[in-house]
């Protein structure tokens, strides 16, 4: 058990500096400011933050690796018993400056309990204030590819269940173009611990070439004062959704994570105007035809 | 009950009213851009925003008066039965564009069912984006002149409840410097129901005096680039305390509420900075030493 753990935690360790060196060299100008952090139950973190980059107006790379006993707040809501418990991850928000780049997310985690149940959980998903279909299907078509080599229900069941997830019921919209996420993946059946794992790398490592390439082609776009404003309240809908509904953010204020690294995740700059209806036919009307869920984009 | 509900509505579409006009006449330049809205159930309401204005940045005073059967959501969330409700009230929060004035947020509300129970709540607190003592032992005073008329257990019951409800556990901050929130006030023992519905009337009609008081003292006041960035910040944190913990905005949210009536409480615009603490000793950092519970201002 330990080893397994020791190769999933170097495995995560490794990819937030791949993934930090990667998002660096293409911005060109920002730097990540590190803070390591311990938990008082066991184990800690290591939280990346880039603000005032060139293309990242803000952004984390978060790892962490926790463990200890399973508290009274664990047990409820996640029907765990008692037991001792172990937990990794690496969390990604950026939120860059110009608003033709979009918002990206990533997580991915493994969490294993002392009865020996152990499974991993993730996501990624792209949040474009104005949707582009060939950048929207450049990204699904990436993340395709990676399921694809391990299994072909896996890309259309993690897509949907990104639709699902990343989805505002207040608003009737998604918080984006989707993408994949998936939870609870254990060795079961035709699916192996190393099958599940690899799938995880493979996720993450999709990660740096996807939004690298996202950033070069639209970093340098023009933009005007009205795409930035709506930009910004965009933002405003990215920080309904994670302080109303992501999970994970839910988890970590109720559970006295480490605020200012479940935070990061909100933007710099965000807007909300009364009743704020984009012009008939304009791009912005457009990019909101397309927060749907169930869209095919390949 | 018909009459009874008719005096009721009667006052707080009057104290929309009165509000409305003393904020427009302090402002000098805003005004309230009205819709009115229909409830699918049964009621609906009249929701006033002011975007925009030369002392109010943002802000709404709204007006909703709703009845129907009890839904399965309010029958789990508020333990009702399954019978006919009646609810209207008075919301109204306040954004200035100068950050030395500070925000104020006010909610009187009744609810009764078709058993015949019924009661009132309500509350006000003020969020300054930087505490003054006298300006907050102003607010307090007013408040406690209210309460007091009505009942001497209403002030320190009240403003403690207040302390416990505007509070947010996951940064270990008051929202502001509190005020007083009260529910569910029946008509029993010692309190008749004139007494109860009066004593809201004196927490609505209170509430042009001492905003308008607060927006003409300190409206004029210069501010720097940093000291409107520290706002964008604490709105940062009123933006947490309605999405993760105000039960009205959960509730609206979870009901199929009007959204855009219940979100106009949150900023215009709002800021998130990783990590940030102010310079010791600044003002800043006093009014964090502000953001405590059990405070004392009288």
């Amino acid at each position: 058990m330990e080893k397994r753990t020791k190769l999933i935690t170097d495995y995560f360790q490794h990819l937030q500096d791949q993934i930090c060196n990667a998002l660096v060299e293409t911005d060109g100008k920002g730097h990540f400011q590190e803070d390591t952090w311990q938990r008082k139950g066991g184990g800690g973190g290591r939280t990346r933050i880039m603000e005032k980059g060139a293309i990242i107006e803000k952004g984390g790379v978060n790892f962490s690796a926790v463990f200890g006993e399973t508290t009274e707040a664990l047990q409820q809501k996640m029907g765990f018993p008692k037991t001792d418990f172990f937990a990794s991850g690496v969390s990604i928000v950026m939120h860059p400056q110009n608003p033709h780049v979009p918002i990206i997310h990533m997580n991915v985690r493994y969490f294993e309990l002392g009865n020996g149940i152990a499974w991993f959980g993730g996501g990624i998903d792209l949040t474009p204030h104005y949707v582009v279909a060939e950048d929207a299907t450049f990204f699904h078509q990436n993340l395709k590819k990676v399921c694809d080599t391990f299994h072909p229900t896996y890309y259309p069941t993690f897509k949907k269940w990104a639709d699902d997830y990343f989805y505002i019921p207040h608003r009737n919209e998604t918080r984006g173009i989707g993408g994949i996420f998936f939870d609870r993946l254990k060795a079961e059946g035709e699916f192996s611990f190393d099958n599940r794992f690899d799938f995880v790398k493979g996720v993450g490592n999709a990660f740096a070439p996807i939004y690298t390439a996202l950033m070069k082609k639209n970093s340098a776009k023009k933009y005007t004062e009205a795409q930035k404003q709506w930009q910004l309240l965009r933002r405003g809908r990215y920080v309904e959704f994670n302080l109303v509904y992501d999970q994970g953010t839910k988890f970590g204020l109720e559970t006295d994570g480490r605020i200012e690294s479940i935070l990061m995740s909100l933007p710099e700059l965000a807007s909300w105007k009364y009743n704020f209806s984009p012009k008939a036919k304009s791009e912005e009307a457009k990019t909101l035809t397309y927060l749907k869920k169930g869209i095919e984009w390949i």
